[in-house]
């Protein structure tokens, strides 16, 4: 039976955006307030020390008006200057893609570059750093998702640390699904967002500044002011007694705030054990069936998203083209490097729950069965992923 | 009967963020598709060239994931170069706010300024023109939201137009309210948002750009490109064909449609028509209590948002807060140098209906006369406004 | 500017259905459980125990899966049986048809009975009382909507209970707007709906049983079973481990939970004062405009709906059509008896707030001075209203 | 991983109440309006239009305001009187319990018996009129729910046409799963709900009257007048113009436009099509897997609901718990008769989608694994409906 892919998915098993929550869903549609409601200025302070609470931040986190890519490039156009010699740590498509914002504002950036099925190596970082020792920020993704591979990240940070670096973090598709927050990576600047393992909808971004981070940006002449790119301008706009650099998302607020309180109810504890465990069906599953991991390592594997190495032959569009059409589940492509090489499965927010990798697993076994022989054994491949979900 | 200011507000009359129109409330709440799923494409799309439709744009105008501050810097750091002269019309804090980012991105601005509560005079734009023939590019706020006054737009444009400049137009809070689209204004960027009189929460801007316009941007070499400041990276969005710069506000745009929907349904006409009706009769019963419009005429105050002089003595926060508190009823402040001198009522969107000219009309006297004597006739008020409501 | 009467309403300012609070809007929007879900068991539960609270009853309400009417019926059907002599106290349209109901299922009806645009006497019901100790079960309904009066239901429970008798009160339209529970009246049968003051939409009805009234049902074999006429059915419906007789109105159900969580936060002393306050503003606004009210009386007349004198020569329902029209308000007509002598205007549940006085003093007037000479002095009657509300 | 029977399901894959369409669920969230506005006056006509579209009823059906548990007892009442003998076709639990209602108001009550797990033969139904030609009404229940096997109603409506009698029809868990309408079956009296293959909550129920049955009821004294179990009463209320016996459910009713909406623009056949392949691939898997349908053949079993029987030596209440704790899915029990016998699995309105057939299978599978020993063989119940659905 198939679908016009123009029909409504049925199922979107992607990396982001993914469906809401239910709960984020009704809050997206609470009354809208003016900014300068004294309601909704307390609700800003009040969202923001939940999300303190979350990211494990001293200080309030920035809530951007605008989905991560807003908050990378702030980052860098912020925190970076002219003196800056940047180590960019990459294993993969968007830690590269760093290094373009990172040379637009410093002064140098060196590249400490793996395999993009592999990770960085926290040693290596070590001696790295002792070679260079002029370095003053090192950048890192933490789950380089058009790879689905996680780099370890507390222990870069410990390496960063040690040589007293200044440590950029991306985990926008990491937080919130795996145990990290800014305190336990030491990040200086922590960046995330809402609309990966949060539930939410893309339009807003997360921002943990360190003290010593705060101290650079402020000393930074070149730091964006009056921009939409200035971290600056928002640093105090937490506090319901502070004004606002600009409009910010009211309904997009209100969404942040429904998943904070569900994440943080539901402990988080829980909320990464379950995107564990569905990735680790999910993974049993396609190996069970003799499908591939892109990543080198099922040990480097995220618990959020799972790339498949598409096999020799199969055109990858096709094949997520297929799963649309004819089972109503929408996967994600490969970015970059990666594009044509993998096609990938989110776990994520709502969906990351073990029935979903089941849901994922038979919706691209079947597709693919469509599309060539052999055949993928669908049974096997359920089977593995139940004898891990239990 | 006093409420908390922390409790819900019962009318947002403010100039923005207003509460939306129930429908684009139920869009929001839609399931949220990943950016890339081609149901979700096609909707982008779609939405694309109803906004073409509703601003009267050659070709489907931009639909940036920010409020229309992004365009607006936007459209400085695109449009604008080291080459640019650019003469901007200032008649307001808006419009000289502006003159900020224009200076940060081109060789010089100069400004034809008028009093803040005045509004440029197409006549003295011409002779300034005539006079200054190395201007590049003219930059004109159409409602300055902090005073409440209407720039004569068009008029403006066709001047602009006969000494072949380019028109760079700030219309966000008065698209949608009052007859004006980039057409009849002939701008070659036409800028608003929809979380104005189109009844959507802020999150979103849209830029129409014309043909001119798009080729000096293609040939600046400044311009912004892989930046959430760039024009040119969203370029060929709108197509579902072609891939997103970065991941769109998917709920937000679901909101945009239904709110799209809406008006291009009522007729833009006839929704103009309620906002004119609403304000005039609000500013009808303002005057007939005594109270003076900040325009130093009526015939120049917008449609979509009155700014009422606050009498000597009072204290507009203070009044402000009194009307929340007693009557649930939210008003905006001033901006900038017409803060603390005048309290403003928005009539915008859903709230662009007479019925809301009475309450704006009672909350505000009752409030006022709560803090002093002399008593405001509310009833006197009323009834004027009634008069013009029929 | 006149707008369709088809056209959505803006103010829906009615003796019910009104419009609903925002968070039961919400909440209507949960997703849908199974009944023997144990989560939804669990909150039909739960908002059993609420409903307990708010309507101060010793045993869990039955919460019956229609809206009062068929509360009413059931509770006729389920207490009365062939031997019993009932007492219906008649102050109106509402509760004269109740006898329909009483004579259908019990020997003979009594009607205590006044004019209707008058109130009960406690004292005259203690004489009929003692004159006629046959009777069983006394009937009363608490506000007769569509006359807009409030009988003095605490001093009636006093006199029925001195005497004994069964007490069955219709509460549908003041419960959650004026002060009286199921205590504080001493009803056997308290009938009260979520569709009126507690601003659910009409699906649901709420019947509080006294253990005396268990008793009588228990014993009358004429009381409905296995039949959705029946309050026996339902008795142990509200336990999570109890079977339901058919299945709730789940959405409702949540709904539901949503307003008696607002009840009881805000607090039902504040709710009752809001109401009391926006009908007092009301009263005086049209009677200072020179329109009556239709109870005889200021003092007897209800906080949660105003019955207004339609004028001589006026035609009712043109009345009503035009405000809807032109202002986009939806006022109630009369209902029997009263149809074409009043117009009705409710202040219920979100809208028992002044500023929705305004709103209806405004339109009512503004719509009987397009329909009539002489003209209503509309600034006078808002000025009297905001008098009141201070 | 054990969840909280208390926390949100996952999935519901009962018998009904299902989740509704995202349609529908924002549908409920609009504003409520007055029953008597005339914008929902239209709207319910509206409604009331499409529904006799979708049943195929040559005059608008009923829209009762409660679930069919109301409609198929105010039928009884008010079809059946004192003179009538009834044959119920009883292949169920649902059915049988038709008879109670029916003998309350009928002279006599025959029953043609299948076993619970077949389905009535349409020649004996015929052989048993020709031998009973006093029977004035047969009534038949489409799909008995409780045992998943639906009955040959076409072929029933004719042989009960050809013989002269009244049909009454329950068509509540078919409809818009099944090619069924009220013409297709000739049906005097069609019964169904929304709040299962059409996807709405429960609160409502659809009954589509014939000519001759409408004369019936005219001509039945004893047919209930000004009561909740009347179908008279709402006769005419589909009219704009005609008044309601009492309020409508605003809420729901906008649910099922939105509903029918859906319903009629997918279109029924495709609607039908992929409730049968859902129900195809679940009984292929489960029978893969070594359990049994309840159903005597798979070829009388229902599309829109599978009841398997349960094995020896299991607990069905466990059975489900685990299937709720382990995987977050609801299923459904049996009712009277089939109760501990079979576990139930919809496939209605928005579950009807073959992947939901998978999670089924998984989860039920899953759970039952747990329990006991020998295991089923997932991936080969997996396989088995993948084959299915290709």
């Amino acid at each position: 039976m198939m679908r016009s892919a123009f029909a409504q998915p049925l199922f979107t098993l992607t990396t982001g955006p993914v469906d809401v929550y239910p709960a984020v869903s009704r809050a997206l549609s609470m009354p809208v307030w003016y900014d300068y409601d004294p309601a909704f200025q307390n609700c800003f302070e009040r969202v923001s020390l939940k999300a303190a609470q979350a990211l494990e931040s001293a200080t309030p986190p920035l809530i951007l008006q605008g989905e991560p890519v807003l908050a990378l490039e702030a980052a860098a156009a912020s925190l970076l200057s002219a003196e800056d010699m940047v180590l960019n740590l990459v294993s993969g498509v968007y830690a590269a893609g760093f290094s373009e914002w990172a040379r637009r504002y410093s002064r140098q950036v060196e590249e400490l570059r793996v395999e993009f099925n592999q990770v960085i190596d926290p040693v290596a970082v070590d001696a790295w750093l002792s070679r260079h020792p002029q370095i003053t920020v090192v950048v890192v993704c933490h789950h380089d998702t058009p790879s689905g591979t996680l780099n370890p990240l507390d222990e870069i940070g410990r390496v960063v640390k040690k040589h007293g670096k200044l440590l950029l973090v991306d985990a926008v598709s990491s937080f919130a699904g795996v145990a990290v927050t800014a305190a336990s990576c030491q990040a200086d600047l922590f960046i995330t967002g809402p609309n990966k393992c949060l539930g939410c909808p893309p339009g807003l971004s997360l921002v943990a500044v360190s003290d010593a981070a705060w101290r650079k940006i402020e000393a930074n002449d070149a730091a964006p002011r009056a921009s939409v790119l200035s971290l600056l301008d928002w640093r105090d706009a937490w506090s319901a007694e502070k004004p606002f650099p600009y409009t910010p998302s009211v309904a997009e607020i209100n969404g942040l705030e429904a998943a904070l309180d569900g994440y943080l109810q539901e402990g988080p504890a829980q909320v990464w054990a379950r995107h564990r465990l569905t990735a680790q069906a999910f993974r049993a599953g396609i190996q069970a069936m003799g499908l591939s991991l892109w990543a080198a390592d099922e040990s480097i594997a995220s618990p959020t998203a799972t790339a498949i190495r598409v096999p020799d032959g199969v055109n990858e569009a096709q094949w997520r083209l297929r799963a649309r059409e004819c089972y109503g589940v929408m996967f994600s492509s490969g970015r970059g490097e990666t594009l044509g090489k993998v096609l990938r499965v989110g776990h994520m927010g709502p969906t990351a729950q073990p029935m979903f990798a089941i849901i994922a697993l038979t919706a691209l076994a079947g597709a693919l069965n469509q599309l060539r022989e052999p055949q993928l054994d669908i049974g096997a491949g359920v089977a593995a992923a139940m004898a891990v979900i239990g």
